[in-house]
């Protein structure tokens, strides 16, 4: 058995991991921390857990016990990460890390967007952007997985198929993109409260939104050049759920983009291009490590349309990296991944 | 007191107009018809009207009653204001239509979209677009009101002052929408059961929305030339509300946005123009009769996004026709409708 | 008009105190106090109020402008009342009291409920119970109101016309409620998150409820004698509204229970006996000061049950307030509060 | 590998089964039969099965296929099992039905309450009613199995151990249970409407539900007595879910009830009784084949509280039923079951 470690678990992707892990064969849960519920089992904090974890509980994080896991997750705010990676790897661990330290390649980037220096610009160079689709092979050998966000995978499976075909227009892109509230977490704030954000819609952040140099450089990566990226991150309300509305300019309207995108995904076991004309639900990937993807060209138009949506928590997180151990260990791809979402 | 004639008044806009009116001081309902519900009382079908209309029931759709009432609203399925306005107009009846009928200035266009030829083509000449910040003069001297649809709403008024200004590219202006579900009706369709549409976001009608050319032949005419529009609307988990997100090139960043709408909407009872920065929500709106925006050049580029929320009963439809009908009547224009939205 | 002092407008019952109040022709609110908000407009906080307090702010807590107030109502937390009615008084202003400093008669019962002492037993003597249709003639000559809280209106509303009938078994009644997640109020809990509480539902405060003494009193009032009450609330995945399902036994099955609530309740403005075998709906009175009411003995047996329904944040609390303003002022009773509730 | 049938498969209950059976290592989908939807794919119905059952399309109902499947699951409406059971059985097939065809044992009752006669009264003799903690031997043998309802799940589940040991008053028994909207099928109603059923709580079918005769069916047989009960259900705002708050006369004071429920269900793989003083969620119990229970004795007193939380789709119907067959069937129990709940 793998023996797994979870830093700062106390978060939705952190009970989400919880959940996934217990359906894993493989794996098992040996440490879980939290400096704020130490002493607390996990399944008195998430009583989805009853019956699971029954003896797990959380602890006060240590390298000496987090070292001696074969995987450790970091499903911590920004900056812890960055504390505690480097001696994990030097003790042999392999490190998935959910939260931003490692996504952006360029640590003064990283320090503009997050208001702090980078706590650890020695690891960059070995860290790996883990979007399989894009980086299978790069994951395979890596010993530090840097899971990419929610936003940034939906809009990226979306767009990469007209990007690396050399289709649109890279100066004018837009990501017009909703997520449930679960995106922002479980700490207690005003704006996440039933009252506050349920029967409603906004937009937020349209000034700059953290997710916004993530997504840009994986576009870039893919376009093969620099990108002009509009994202408007919207609040929707629901728990779980990104739905990406992913607008780009492609003259070329001989092209067939439904065989495009089928062929780009063929054989990837975690991306389902629906058939063309299809209006893909959030609730289609509720619970289960999917991104639904459909093309349209609206009018026969020169705007193409991609929509792409995944399970914020699921193919936005913790299932994204899963997906990457079992990727990272040589498992099967979807090991503990593999159950349908949940409808309705 | 003023006569009001409602037909087909079950519906949400039906309901939301009795609600309205109740508050109204000036006005009365004295007909309201339903053929399916002939002779059940108002208040029986929609408990919250009880006290408040405890006479009234619904009657087939008569002309000669209809014909008494100073106006008749239509909250009715496309067509039957087309065989029903000619009559009450003869009658010397004001008739304001909440349907698609009299929207589209072009017969051949309304027939295309419609399916069906445009059964009352006559009157389009005199048929005025309700929509007050553009039309008030036309209004005021009108017998046939076009009430807008709910889309249209939002994203006209979110886009004409840089049209208007001869700020935008006219060629590629996207409408990217959400709804809430009381848009589709209260029909009992699958698709807006809350087990099929709670708990999850989609796009639909990405190849063409009826209200569409609406939408074009607004913005053509506040551009004074022909536009590009891509318009992709989307189903929100929310009873009430439409959040329009507007992308429009303006590439003279010289031009202070913020001013431009303020002076475009100045003295506008109905149009509210948020702070700069702002990010309007659709519960801001809800149950009143207003339009929020709030206008943005995100990262200081080409391209602008204005966001734009409205009530889709209130502003989107009943309360918008409610200010027709005191707009024609010659009253002030907020009577009955200077309420505040309910938040939470 | 009459000059309004609102002490703690910052959480829900605030804002639907403003709302209320921006539709009502007689009163004016003049200051409103936040110590965490001072300085900020009122407008800024709650956008669904732009356009109608453009000008009010926060302001520090200070006895000499409140108390050249008419009236003041405290929408605080207990305790902050108690520190400051008294002065208020004194100064000649009525003060309605929205929290549970004064709801008990007993201060030493309200000591082991609330865990402090009472902090305004002098003032005790002379505040009226501000449930209308209970105490219509004490309010009118009262200076100091206790507005009932949201559970105990919707449930001694239900239950009091058996008990003053003397129809009910009054050692075994039971109320099962469940409130919409504004009952918690504003405040930034985890357990108030969209993420936390939509979609489930679940009891709380199973051990002993707060309400539950001020409901006993209530029905040892109307009964004439102690009784015995169990009473469990629920969390509802919704924002506005209380069910109440109220069990008691009335063995004498000759009495038409119809009647006898459409007695109690004729002439009463804002109680609504719904015809026989009807389900109330908590959307029926959204936004609505109103109270509805069904009377059922399932299987014709001994077992009453009684459903009553109130949105918490208006007939349960800031309409219920205005109520008792407009009766202790000599107003007609229903100014500013004869709108209908909001559906869908 | 186990030959699966599913005899009208279009509704909740079938699509639920559907999900689950894919994670069932050992059952294929061989049939769904569906008149409406015959020659359509599952996965192009209910995209959340895309990847799982791509080949699987609705056929029209045959005895000759159904009866070539080891297990012929029902999630009809009533009445459909009647007519298809028998031949199934002659045919050597195990039938699991979903509906309410065999759960009450008397076919006069069954008539009263379904407005039609029994249609396989022969059949009735046989029928084994698919309560594994109360019936699991007779279930390791049966060939006929009546899934119990979702409502009587709960509430059986809640007050057996109270009436196995003699404890409650018979005559008093309430059942005062609130449900998510999918226990109203996937049937077009404008009361499961998003708009007629989110935002609000109603009672309803106080009169008499169905369910009634089946709870206290299953109450007498615990009972060995016939009970009085008055069973209240009401809707919920939320797709998923059932919540019982069940109270019960226990005058005797002494017994630890805690103690009881734990050794009552002492090795049930799923019912989980909580710790003293718990409140369960119905979230925590959702996608989960689990029945979550927590007793209380408000202020000590003689009137017991008990609350029971399912999720209506899994353990009030597809996943008891598959629990069912796997115990049929001498398979490990907990089978396919085994998945924690999802949350948030």
């Amino acid at each position: 058995m793998i023996k797994v470690g979870i830093v700062g678990g106390t978060g939705y992707t952190g009970v989400e991991l919880l959940r996934l892990l217990a359906q894993h064969p493989e794996a098992e849960v040996a440490v879980i921390t939290s400096r704020s519920e130490a002493g607390i089992r996990v399944a008195d904090m998430y009583p989805n857990l009853r019956g699971h974890y029954d003896q797990l509980a959380f602890s006060i994080p240590d390298v000496a016990s987090l070292g001696a896991c074969d995987v450790v997750f970091f499903a911590t705010p920004h900056g812890v990460a960055h504390a505690l990676a480097g001696e994990l790897l030097d003790a042999g661990t392999r490190v998935i890390d959910l939260s931003a330290d490692f996504r952006l390649v360029d640590a003064v980037e990283w320090a503009q967007w997050y208001g702090q220096p980078h706590g650890a610009p020695d690891l960059l160079g070995e860290a790996v952007y883990g979007l399989p689709e894009v980086n299978r092979e790069a994951i395979r050998g890596a010993r530090l997985i840097a899971v990419p966000g929610c936003y940034p995978t939906a809009t990226q499976l979306g767009l990469i198929p007209l990007l690396e075909a050399g289709l649109a227009d890279t100066r004018q892109l837009i990501a017009n993109c909703a997520s449930g509230v679960s995106g922002a977490g479980r700490g207690a704030k005003v704006g996440s409260l039933l009252c506050e954000s349920s029967e409603s819609m906004m937009a937020y952040a349209v000034k700059g939104h953290r997710h916004l140099p993530e997504i840009s450089q994986g576009l870039r990566r893919a376009a093969g050049e620099p990108v002009g990226l509009t994202f408007v991150p919207h609040l929707a309300p629901m728990i779980r759920g990104i739905h990406a509305t992913l607008y780009a300019q492609v003259s070329d309207r001989s092209v067939d983009l439904q065989a495009l995108f089928e062929r780009r995904y063929a054989g990837e076991p975690f991306v389902d291009v629906m058939p063309a004309g299809s209006h893909p639900e959030t609730r289609s990937v509720r619970g289960a490590n999917v991104c639904r993807i459909a093309v349209h060209r609206p009018q026969g138009g020169d705007l193409v349309v991609v929509l792409s949506v995944i399970d914020n928590l699921v193919k936005g997180a913790s299932g994204q990296a899963l997906q990457n151990m079992n990727i990272m260990l040589g498992l099967n791809e979807n090991m503990g991944l593999a159950h349908a979402a949940m409808l309705p």
